[in-house]
């Protein structure tokens, strides 16, 4: 029997730089290794989405549109995916849905294959929409399960779930470990359930972060469970609160009953250019190499250093352990959101002003919304108690439907509000680019034309730096001005090395 | 059905400080946590051995059988281990029986329960007397399989290389996989081997580093394959060359039909206890996070680099291309040895001189002893040629009987050159001592009187580095006063940022 053959989504060119180096790649860094990615036989490559668009127009002077037109051009055969936030798309509120359609159709125009559609809250109400946007222009629609772990969430709803992702109109469902919290046994549970339950042919896709240490193992299981698709970052991209190294997920199944047929060959090619490009950011990376708190916490680590620098602000920094036993008891009020953002930080800020004024003496405006159900339903209920407080101190009523539905058609002004910046190109693309980040994207319009920046490092600086450190014992390098007083007398002095 | 207890060997206090920071960590670092670790419930703590005895007397000043008798005394409820290099002991060349029978009876003596022992070419002929005097004096004798792989290599091979050992006293097998290359499916399939053909309460412990970042996916295929205990490294201690992490272990059982049972508030304990002294290490540190290319190179880590800097320091850094085709010509005229140390140096460096020198033009007298079976059998033929060509050069005469059985006994003359030695203590320890590294020894014994030294960092330097390499370009940061004395007169200047 020749094995069968497991799909992979490297997400070196999205999820790996946001994970490990705060998403802050340039392009110039990306293109000279596309071919070899379009080449490997992956089954989808992540390019685009989740935070990238946000850190292009923020960090990096790019235009999102034209990176994800050049990925298209570079990678002619390649399935390109994306990450989308469902109704709210890319940004941090909810949109109108003739703005969630635009922004599918110009993503689809501009090459998107892959729509992976998730939601923070696990609400289906706020993914629907931009599923069926995706269906109608004829591209992939992958339904997302954001996993977690509380009493209320067990196997058997994470089955169902699947199911309501499959009606509307999925055609894979991806299980979203963002934590690193999937353990092998349930990854094997779910995937072997929803097979079970909606057919052998379900397309099932697992993403793992691999923070904890333990999720190459869990893919492992969800592939012996039958998943059809994992993800994995080259090798020199990954692990911490990356992802699982590719090449070690081609070795883990030699001699099973599994393949995954990618060209070794230019893995390591893809790996070397990665390595060589790595050092440029390192300092934007994360010090995390392994982290099996998150299991006993279920706070992720990102949650985690955002608490104690709010803490440390207000000169509490020696009160974390109390946030972190608070944390639970504001998630359960919450009904059990899953800690993605944005939730993780709206609990998260909510146990911070808990522990610092007493619990709910003073509710966010956010955490106030949540418990009114502008974010949408929870699994768990909320509790009613702090919905009342939350009506009464935002003046505004608790809400079951749809948080959507009470938008108003919005396209139009958006377009007006576009017209009137300077450097706007006059595209249904820059409208979108307003609409998501409008307090950035007037900025960018206007510099656009500079052209993109890197903000890595470039070999010459950290060839210095590293000459710099080992001889940080000798004083002076290069000319220095310094003002010397001798017998009460000042001087600006320069001094060189002789 | 309860779950299956599965057995962890802890290896924090020896290879994990191994295998990341050049065997360095000082005594005083461990003695703080070692109530703990005794108190978690590992199946054994493995602590002694390896080069940590080496590394003791030559960068410690540390007598490394008082470091056996406090980790005795400080864990009065755990097995202790040892790694044992068989014939070899801890030391690099082939000793006679009795002195092996000594240094085993004498380890035994200051604490040590459970001694694995093994052989780099695993020549059952090298490790018969150590288990032999291990079962004498009633201790755990566990006989090791160095895992490696070659077109003679074979699952059916491994299970009976077990069986000798079993023959041999073994109490239990290890599976040793030093290089990390040892894959899921052939875990699995030696384990139940091993377990089909000896039967199911044939103890089989699994020890991998996590260098290629697939081997905790080894332990689980392992584990559901009946293995018996794994070894791991507490999380602040793992990964890299190093070991899986302890608490992913745990983790990653959840929920299966297996259990290791530990104390996770304990295990907390110990890694933040060593989370705290590891960046007191970090200029020993490796910098290798995961490299797959031992999958297709065969070359470990450490021989790569070992084999550059040959390279350099002969002008030829940019021939290591060639060097690495090399290897597998030079493993394969040896029969095919598991690259290990010393086999690794040994194949390595006469692969270098092929290449600098043409091949086999200059042989080393390494491998000329390797080739004359002067370390003992290979899995496969030694190229006859070269055996001719080794006898010629060295006027030696090639073997096929067991190395040791040459040696004429030495313990009298061992005891006597010791006697010789300033600060001799008297003990058959510090005969053994000496004996294993006569190169060394008689300095520490000198020295050892003013105490162990650790050349780990202290807080206030590590504190001090930090603020340099953050200030690095700015030179004077804060007023300063010197003398300044030209031309014969002195002055005091205060000098500070203009």
């Amino acid at each position: 029997m020749s094995p069968r053959k497991i799909g992979v989504t490297e997400v070196a060119l999205r999820d790996a730089h946001q994970s490990l180096m705060a998403t802050r790649m340039a392009m110039e860094d990306m293109v000279g290794i596309c071919e070899e990615i379009d080449q490997a036989g992956f089954w989808s490559v992540e390019c685009w989405g989740g935070a990238t668009f946000d850190s292009c127009i923020r960090f990096l002077n790019e235009d999102p549109w034209e990176r994800l037109r050049t990925f298209r051009k570079l990678m002619p055969n390649s399935r390109l995916q994306m990450l989308l936030r469902g109704q709210n798309l890319l940004g941090y509120r909810h949109y109108e849905d003739m703005v969630v359609d635009k922004f599918v159709e110009k993503s689809a125009e501009n090459g998107m294959d892959v729509f992976r559609v998730f939601d923070a809250l696990n609400d289906p109400r706020n993914l629907e929409r931009a599923m069926r946007a995706v269906t109608k222009v004829g591209k992939h629609a992958q339904g997302t399960i954001c996993y977690t772990v509380s009493p209320l969430h067990t196997v058997e709803g994470y089955i169902e779930q699947a199911g309501r992702l499959l009606d509307m109109g999925a055609e894979s469902i991806c299980i979203k470990d963002m934590a690193a919290l999937l353990k092998p046994q349930p990854a094997y549970d779910i995937v072997k359930g929803i097979k079970d339950t909606y057919g052998a042919d379900t397309q099932i896709n697992v993403h793992c972060h691999s923070t904890t240490g333990v999720t190459l193992v869990t893919l492992m299981k969800a592939i012996e469970a039958g998943a059809d698709v994992v993800d994995t970052a080259i090798s020199s991209m990954s692990l911490g609160p990356g992802h699982n190294p590719t090449e070690s997920l081609v070795e883990m199944l030699e001699g099973t009953e599994y393949d995954t047929d990618l060209d070794m060959d230019r893995l390591i090619k893809i790996r070397d250019h990665f390595k060589a490009v790595r050092p440029k950011y390192a300092e934007f990376e994360s010090k995390t190499l392994v982290d099996t708190n998150i299991f006993l916490s279920q706070i992720p680590g990102g949650m985690l250093s955002n608490m104690e620098s709010q803490l440390r602000a207000q000169g509490a920094g020696d009160r974390i352990d109390e946030v972190m036993r608070e944390v639970p008891v504001v998630r359960k009020d919450a009904g059990y959101p899953p800690l993605v953002t944005p939730s993780s930080q709206i609990v998260g800020t909510q146990a911070v002003f808990n522990v610092l004024m007493g619990r709910y003496k003073v509710m966010t405006a956010e955490f106030a919304d949540l418990m009114l159900g502008y974010y949408g339903e929870c699994i768990g209920e909320r509790n009613p108690e702090l919905i009342e407080q939350a009506a009464a101190q935002t003046k505004k009523e608790a809400i079951t439907g749809r948080p959507a539905d009470l938008l108003e058609p919005e396209w139009d002004k958006l377009v007006e509000q576009a017209q009137g910046l300077e450097g706007f190109d006059g595209s249904d693309e820059d409208v979108l680019t307003n609409a998501l980040f409008p307090g950035v994207a007037p900025g960018f319009f206007k510099t656009r034309k500079d052209g993109p920046k890197n903000v890595g490092k470039t070999a010459e600086q950290l060839a210095k730096e590293k000459e710099q450190a080992s001889g940080a014992a000798q004083a002076v390098r290069e000319p220095i001005q310094y003002k010397v007083t001798v017998g009460g007398r000042s001087q600006t002095v320069k001094v060189e090395p002789a």
